[in-house]
């Protein structure tokens, strides 16, 4: 009888482990979401800085863009203050077609469509944002735009 | 004492299901490049459908490239078929610097380059792929080509 309760107890720690709540799964879609919007916001502001909170502040991040990979948080600042160095370059960001995919307890991609609207013109194309969750929430450890 | 043996099975058991071993995820590694590898190969015998063997067999099978966004395993093969109509248009596809990130026990990340020598020109670029392991094997879910 202790064996059969032991069984059942590795069962129900396992499948706890392995799988989540749908409650879980929102929380994480919420979460991220709120990453995002964030970043749109302290763009349409003029923040970099504050653009570049949701992405993992590691020598690790991956921002691929066309034919380029730029390796890590600095580098990837950097690359954005160069792009956007003034505010009509920023213009108006808006992201749409949000699809959020929790994969796992501390992984989740994100697919979208990003536009910016500025005076001269409207640039815009698709991003996969990979992201994972650390100790101070949810970052993007991976972004590939195109 | 039973309170304590069964506190450190339950230990064991979470951290089992949560972490990997330095083998696992050598193994996860091994068999995702594999699955890359066969691609490439099916690509250069000219075999469409084995190169989509490496993709998820599922409507939810996620493909961005530039601008568009193609959903489902039958409409990203449709898609390479048609931009792929004969020998010539496929020529010889290589793949390099591969880097795989293993994020949990089902999911693992790959970014590369692609090259594509033919007779007149050389396309290239960079990828993403999210796999993840399925009954049949690793399979890639989401893949972000620019």
């Amino acid at each position: 009888m202790r064996i059969l309760k032991l069984s059942l107890l590795v069962l129900l720690i396992t499948a706890s482990a392995s799988s989540q709540s749908l409650e879980q799964r929102a929380q994480a879609e919420k979460d991220v979401l709120a990453v995002i919007t964030r970043q749109a916001e302290a763009w349409n502001r003029g923040d970099i800085e504050g653009f570049m909170q949701g992405y993992w502040r590691s020598d690790k991040l991956a921002f691929v863009s066309g034919d380029n990979v730029t390796r890590g948080w600095q580098a990837t600042l950097d690359r954005y203050k160069k792009s956007y160095d003034s505010r009509a370059k920023m213009g108006t960001l808006t992201f749409s077609g949000l699809e959020v995919n929790v994969l796992s307890k501390n992984n989740a991609v994100v697919i979208g469509s990003w536009s910016l609207a500025r005076e001269k013109d409207n640039p815009h194309g698709k991003f996969t944002l990979i992201f994972q969750k650390m100790k101070d929430g949810w970052k993007i450890i991976h972004d590939h735009t195109s």
